[in-house]
């Protein structure tokens, strides 16, 4: 295959300092390192995740300038001379991790998520918010050519990290998982993911609308956190035994929710936390989850073997994701709806506009 | 073996009401239902539930009177006409689980402590505090013959608890397991149930003393958190990594122990609790418990199996006890000591004074 | 709920001698021990085990004059005095495992299957194969009423046997089973218990109409024994990184099938064994079995918790079991048919005629 | 640290022709690739598999010429660009996996020694008997400055491997392990192993001398296979309950042996096979295999997280490498010994002489 033609310069979203906004600019394109692959990004999802790191909510401090974006989509333009699994044409992923060292004790357990060294796109290195993006050759998502890498995009956080959740849970094919938040983005892929592993859904969310659309997703039961009078009875009572789901997936912690989650689940159950809100506490009383033996585990992204797996379930056809395209352009738009709370969904940007 | 013979009036301690305190009185003696034994009680540790249950401290009524214990070693005198395992002189143990249904999804699963109509003893069954007490014959412990009655006690409730929290912490030999509350009667057998699983440990607890104890039972290294200064750094630098015990057994469970466990647990770690203080809260900080994969587990008693594995332990000589004990009358003196906080190690009670 | 009317004398199917055949004629009706149940079977299914049993085929001796049979699904007609979580009235079924001692080292971890005093309908006890049949109550599977006796009679062994060894092989949502003899009565419900539980399924059989059937209950490809040039090579192919599925289910162990599941299985995979073909043995080559680090593992009956799970999936409607139902009376035809080879699918009787 | 000085000459034992012999002879130093680092070995242990690979034995080819060896113990002198996680001056270990490609579906899964493109030391590649040898940085055991390189030597392969086969074989602390060929190099680190791991082990091998070392070294049982007049009854009653262990590990697998453990080994136990005679086969009854639920599964070299933590067991002071060194001039002699079967422990060559 002919060498692609790599551009000098390139349309990029720019953080230039904590707290935003994004500036649409033109900058320089990055040369690959020798283990490290240069990605035209045709097409990356906006996460939640993004805005949190414009606008500095977490404890651990951005790159700055930054480009943002880490749902990246694209082609293998360029690659370093040590680099000979992928190849130059390939379609390739970049997602939140976009290296590790692959030599600690995480990453020799295949936790590279937790290693010390990670680097994760639009976080610590540049992300996917550019036209053209670096990552570790050992860490690119690979993306089978059947599928359109404008829809697949969303599944390389959002996708990923609901899928390494319900493998956390421990929940087995035939038991109940809850999914808090099941209306929203992560939650209609979780929902779909669930019952692609063979697991059973209780969607809790608020609304008539989410009663109907997590359904069509496969939800066997709805607990509307608006008008239910007892959620935790609810929730159990959605169970045919009565005492619970296995397991719960909190796509929205807040300290409420997750007191509730502790109370509704199944003895023995697991309540994994995935939801990132700023400042937030988990909160449980300690007679009741040693007497229950309750487990509450944290869930972060997913591993490289997690990545393929949830890559495989969507290359399936069994994963549809609801999503809204627009131009790289109008990111600080997306951010704006963002923050008013008015995305319904996942909104995914064309690096080409 | 001839039948021995069975008093029909015997000494206990009775709670008349909730708050107590105990009455050493005569009460009649018992017969076992089909499917029970009734034991003549020698010896029974002390645990502080049977403080609590006597309060009234935790969110589930006690039975009343009631006859308090659940760490009852002694002889089996008689026995249901269904009982076919267990033979009229067998030494067994009473411990918190009197018995269960055996027939729900947790008793199918082994979970026996979470059947919904498990029988407590101590708290809804009369317990240990008397010298004939009932159990089924399913759940009574069985203990060799080899081992002294007087100094297994204790092991009936508060070894098998340690037992399995270090089960349940996932920590393999040659992992490091930091136990909060070491120098107590239940951190003194979790070190040495530690070491005899190949773990290696950490001591955290106060004081000069401690320091000495814990080390003489196989602590590797003592944090002590009256004097240290940065207690989360200095439990992690007692790994050579660095990076901290990969569990964490909280055997007194309060507010500030539980979050600093979660800061100086290694990612991937656990940090099981154990200890039940009224009305305490877990609470741990969202966004560090994600992307460092923490979980948290209640481990509350053993199942039968882990009570069989705790007691070979024991009988294999690895488990020292450090008790004290005293006659059956003098309980109320144990409780006052305890409610000071003057309690080093256990205390037994010898049903026979 | 009235009594209901039990008769002093019945039908059964009686083998007199090992060899048999068996003879149709009246019996008493036997009563429940104080923790059993009597059952009035109206629907059995008809296992191999069943003709093992009567010929003598396997090195554990049967209750001679026995009534075989262990696929009963009945209704509990009188119950023992200690019997307290079935009720007068229930649907429930009769399984090999007619009973255990709920105390061994094995029970205690919920292997009941493994119990050393495990009584085996049909074999040490008698079976299904008669109008009124005795379980102990601990272990006859509960059936929801919404389940129709005839259609799920031969869950009660084949599906549950099956849906353990699929929970065995350790296959997670999203791997490969390869199914050996997936168009016969086991094979054609391993393939729809997989599908239920999120697995991928590669049929092996042997000719076209089976290419057929397997694919319509889900198996993915189809590899056919009596066309195939190089078997070990097409099942690897079958799989799209051409590895191997991560496990297989033998369901008919014969040396040549076995040996080939050793060398077609993915490295690391699981080769499960559940046929009892008499006098056979596994045979591979130490070499390969090391460096791959496979697992060769026997699966033998479910378990009181996957007879529940296993029962759960087909009362969603999830399995469909392709029966025939004959009179009880017409059972020495079934076997006949069974030793030409001549059955597909699940033979039934009907007690009642 | 100034830079060592690097010969461009070394001695080396070579193999030109499958078959043999060794000869000793000056060889070039290579120099490491990007990702490679350069081993001045100091000692290296002699393994069986070194013969078996000189000899053609397994059904995969060898490189040729070839210089054997793969339990190197020396300094890094030099590294390639890429490598920053390994010093020049650090100790390490050159194992038999001297590389993988740590991007396939083994890799992504910590199997790595399972990896298709895994380099071999001593097989695939040169390995460490010659003064200088190359291994990829990502792979080398790291060696704390503590341990002896000449001790450590054999841990590197026959120490790690049998810490992975007890890893793999799923016993837990205080259950039993039979060890077969207890005696030998390999038995005599399984036992320590086991017994830092909480483990308790059966020893089985022949002869009196036997007895009395592998009791010394943590035995609790001892099984003659020369004496015995009925092994498997033997080694089930060396366990209290008379049901065998919960694990076999075969460090010396022929078809008896093997047979044996199935039949001896606890019902739901695992036999693990490590040992590679050449053309064996495993043999086993399916009959009780199945109604035994018998776990087969092969054992092969740990992978980088075994060696990290099989290094730290030895590093501690908890096992006792029984070695006898001699020059690497000498190795062909030591193969002859082999041959003969005269080796007890283990062989170390020092690469200076």
């Amino acid at each position: 295959m002919s060498q692609p033609e790599i551009p000098t310069e390139q349309w990029a979203q720019v953080v230039e300092k904590t707290g935003g906004p994004v500036t649409y600019k033109k900058i320089p394109v990055q040369k690959p390192g020798p283990d490290e692959v240069l990605v035209n990004v045709k097409y990356s999802g906006v996460c939640h995740t993004d805005l949190h790191a414009m606008q500095g909510d977490w404890p651990l401090a951005t790159k700055l300038p930054l480009v943002g974006g880490h749902e990246g989509a694209g082609v293998v333009v360029a690659r370093g001379e040590l680099v000979k699994d992928v190849q130059i044409g390939d379609h390739v992923g970049i997602k939140w991790l976009n290296g590790s060292c692959l030599d600690c004790s995480f990453c020799l357990q295949s936790d590279e998520p937790l290693c010390p060294k990670a680097l994760l796109s639009g976080y610590t290195v540049d992300g996917t918010f550019q036209q053209y993006a670096i990552a570790k050759a050992a860490h690119v998502a690979r993306i089978p050519k059947s599928c359109d890498l404008e829809v697949i995009a969303p599944v390389l956080c959002a996708g990923i990290t609901v899928y390494k959740g319900l493998k956390e849970s421990g929940a087995r094919p035939g038991q109940w998982v809850a999914i808090v938040g099941a209306g929203g983005g992560l939650g209609s892929m979780a929902l779909q993911y669930a019952k692609a592993m063979g697991l059973r859904t209780i969607a809790i969310d608020g609304g008539e609308e989410k009663a109907k659309s997590t359904k069509a997703l496969g939800a066997e039961a709805y607990v509307d956190f608006q008008s239910s009078k007892n959620i935790v009875q609810d929730v159990k009572t959605a169970t045919p035994d009565g005492l619970g789901p296995q397991a719960v997936l909190l796509l929205a912690v807040s300290e409420k929710p997750f007191q509730q989650a502790t109370e509704y689940v199944r003895s023995r159950g697991s309540v994994v936390c995935i939801g990132l809100p700023a400042n937030a506490f988990l909160r449980a009383p300690v007679f009741d989850t040693v007497v229950r033996m309750i487990n509450i585990k944290g869930s972060y992204v997913g591993n490289r073997q997690d990545t393929a797996e949830a890559i495989e379930f969507f290359a399936r056809g069994l994963i549809n994701v609801p999503s809204k395209t627009v131009g790289l352009s109008e990111l600080q738009n997306v951010y704006q709806l963002m923050t008013e709370g008015k995305i319904v969904g996942r909104y995914v940007v064309d690096t080409s506009r």
